[in-house]
């Protein structure tokens, strides 16, 4: 993907609010409504773009478990594409560290957490495994990271309350 | 929080399509569009619920860190608290484990990674950090595991296509 | 299960001291004895409580090792289920964090040690093992950590005595 | 102290029913009903005995978490008397391997998790903790182990049930 | 630095045959000893470049040690800066995984790899060492690695032979 | 390989600068042009020397990336010797600590470094892998730390300037 | 083996001199030499003592490591019976931690050390090795530590004198 | 310490057995007797050599614990040597690892072994300790690893039997 410079202000502006009006994103930007729908269309098509709603799981009741894991004999490529469509996995990344494999699994309760480990253990070419019971959220994802770095203003509000 | 069938309902359908219309949820729902409006705006005031845009911070160039942090000597959650401003920081969880905190991290390239090491290095109370570099993203925040738990209906196309 | 009010009372005061006599309980909760023996037989009947006598193994002369166990290609039930028989186990648990099952042994002595981790590490799907010998007991499942959490009454005399 | 074959065969008997009769054991040991009452009386008041009603934890819904602690500075004996009184703490005990001291604790939820965690950060001398939350328990505290050693007959029925 | 195409197969030239005639690296590259002779000059007179004789220091009889390093309290950059000028330290690298500094250092027999090791643990900021004895050199500083994955030819003979 | 003390020296001459004239060598240390040029021809044919080109990989915008990798099954040596002719790997030596083999490679990019992973994941005999992502360069093989040592003076220059 | 106290104070005296003459012991045991005798010759053939020459290997220009192994698949003791044999290996026992297996070798130099290190990774059951290569030996096999826990007078000059 | 090839072979046949009759020595490297009661004088009062009774520690039924400690603040050297004199330690060395210091204590019981461990962690400069409690001794101090090497006759006899 190229994201052009109106991409990357489109993004962060929906990073702070999924559902702004195009119709207000167009005028911040200074391009039409069309140009903004078109852009979204675009970047939503092509994977870059998701527009969802987050939820603190803990907030739900469920469990929630970060995962990291050591793949052996396989290929790291390989064994997170099979870790993708398991149950209760909601995130799956590759990463370069003392592991190899990042994932984050909402469970139910302590029952389906076993459930959810006995399941990426009998996955083949899954090694270790080091667990991490999630026991509170302070932030969820927010682009006000990004807008900091660069010595802008900052972005409010965007952590979750403490439950 | 207490939330009711519909909230959770409500929560799901939004997760898969954070701007999906109010009068398609009320319809899904068997509810009028105030009553969806109603209960979006109370579960977003009271904080268990945000609409956002993600994005690959890998399609956008940028690298992407996750940080496993032990505390000593302060509490992991006065550590969790001075970590969720730092600049580009956008995710902060207290976690049990091996480490005590979990952090996502998206600085914009090698040099401001180092950057961000540093501040959290120089940040009270911080012990110990285990570093990854994430290399892919192959799924990013869906609600489907949640689905596939009850043994309802898989929903398709949440995951990342791989970039 | 579900455990009222009266059953959770009913637990702490035989956590406190397992011979208690039940016409005392029964004062105490002011119900007769007859519900008393009952509701124990129930709760025990169906596995909720055990009422044993707890001895510090150290105080017998025999060693003591807790065991933690990292699983893999099979799934860490299944490896918890063929030790829970296992000679010298006297605890098996599931847990989550950087090992998969949770072990109490008590062998008579350094030579029964060996014997026993031999056992463990021909067990299929044990992979890596850390073992700590205890060199000294100081408190023993005791109930009034639970009591503390609610500001209520400290329990006195819980703690095992320095041998 | 010093445990005789009787006191040994004592613990044996109400290590596997807490509440037994005393008159039973007494035939069991060949003994006097006196000497039962005495031997139990004089192992309980010099602390070797305690008869106690165990519980899992999980079926009355609290948590279970068992920590592995590094002492630095302070003497591993210190910090385990320290930590001997702190809430939610069931049970404390010295051990030799990659840690000191070993801990169970049994908060009611994440939140009172995420409390005792930051207790035991506060807590001089604690400097690396690895952390296990429980998830199910396969078999608590059984004296059949030390039985099978000997060869003897297996003794039944000692195991939890799976909850 | 911006290296263009011509910079970046000089450095592939000179990373071969660090002593290769700038004539013939001209007519390679197609362009004039002058333009050849001032790149290097402007590569090297900004840091990017230099040449250099490397030596597997075994086959001097010296030990060579890698060691990897977690900073506490000070920042990683701080850290490094101060052990660039320690003896016996030839190569300092700031590092994201589970550590933050890699360095390696040639000192003479074990003697001075004790001494080394004194200096490094004496330095401010340092926690954690993990320290690497190297046995044997396989291959040292190729750029043919970068060839490869081109897919253009294997460059040969870059390998250290065994010694 | 016997190297003689001109030997040492001649080393060291070339080790700060690869491309320095035989001629001035030759002055430095009191032999004939035509020594030294014998003496760097033995030198290098027998694999002791190589006069090549460092640069910071950063500087030309790849990855850099370390790797620690501990082996099962299959000899160290065996496991090495097929590592030294992957594509990307730039550098590989036998370690003698917590791993068995340490290797450098240099990407071009994330995509390439998941590349490189996968390949070492596949390499038989690869067991566990600690991954170390290269943030920062401040000092590249010097021979400065082995003068250092005998307290001669110091050499000046050696260190990458800061990119 | 039943060692008296007569046994224990011959264990000591030889302990701190192998070649202490028999009448010197005999007269501080107030034994008749014979007795001293027939105990070292029942002592030695039962195999509770050996008298023999230590040597720091250092000092003899030799490498000395000590290594850490974890078991997997076979049993502990049915390694550490295949280790016993293994060329350079000088000591083995089983332990309980983190690893099932502690060895000492004295390869005379890294390549010796390289080959043993293949070595011990060829034989099956050997699964993780964690490596120490000894720098500097400070005290070896003293029996004065045995002295110094009862209060008794200290026993002198038993540490190898720093080389 | 510069050991000639009868010094070598002085050491290896002590090692052997350190009562061997100066005169057989003498016979078997072909020197007469002085010259051996010479050079072990030589060697014993550098403190190259030392003959001692070996004794299995568990065979006296002590504990023997093995100690690998990590430092901060202070040099390992500074440390290494305030460990020396401490009680019931009997084995001091440095090492390059994951650790800097290795130790051995034989500490008479569990409770010694709990003060052991007291006394090290309030040592200065002492920060991660890892322990291994010795469960069996297989083989213990002999010189027949160097002998191997070298392809020469394999020496019978020095493994301790199994207790």
């Amino acid at each position: 993907m190229t994201a052009d410079p109106i991409d990357r202000r489109l993004v962060e502006l929906l990073g702070e609010d999924g559902r702004r009006a195009f119709t207000e994103i167009a005028q911040q930007l200074g391009v039409s409504e069309a140009t903004v729908r078109a852009r979204v269309q675009r970047l939503t098509s092509d994977g870059t773009l998701r527009i969802v709603a987050l939820c603190n799981p803990l907030t739900l009741g469920h469990q929630s478990v970060r995962l990291l894991i050591s793949v052996r004999g396989l290929t790291p490529r390989s064994v997170a594409r099979s870790l993708v469509g398991a149950p209760m996995i909601g995130h799956v990344a590759l990463v370069s560290g003392a592991h190899d494999i990042y994932l984050e699994g909402t469970p139910r309760d302590l029952g389906q957490l076993a459930d959810l480990l006995d399941e990426i253990r009998r996955t083949p070419g899954v090694a270790r495994i080091d667990q991490y019971v999630m026991t509170r959220l302070y932030k969820d994802y927010s682009w006000n990271g990004l807008r900091d770095q660069s010595g802008e203003r900052a972005l409010g509000g965007s952590g979750h309350p403490e439950s």
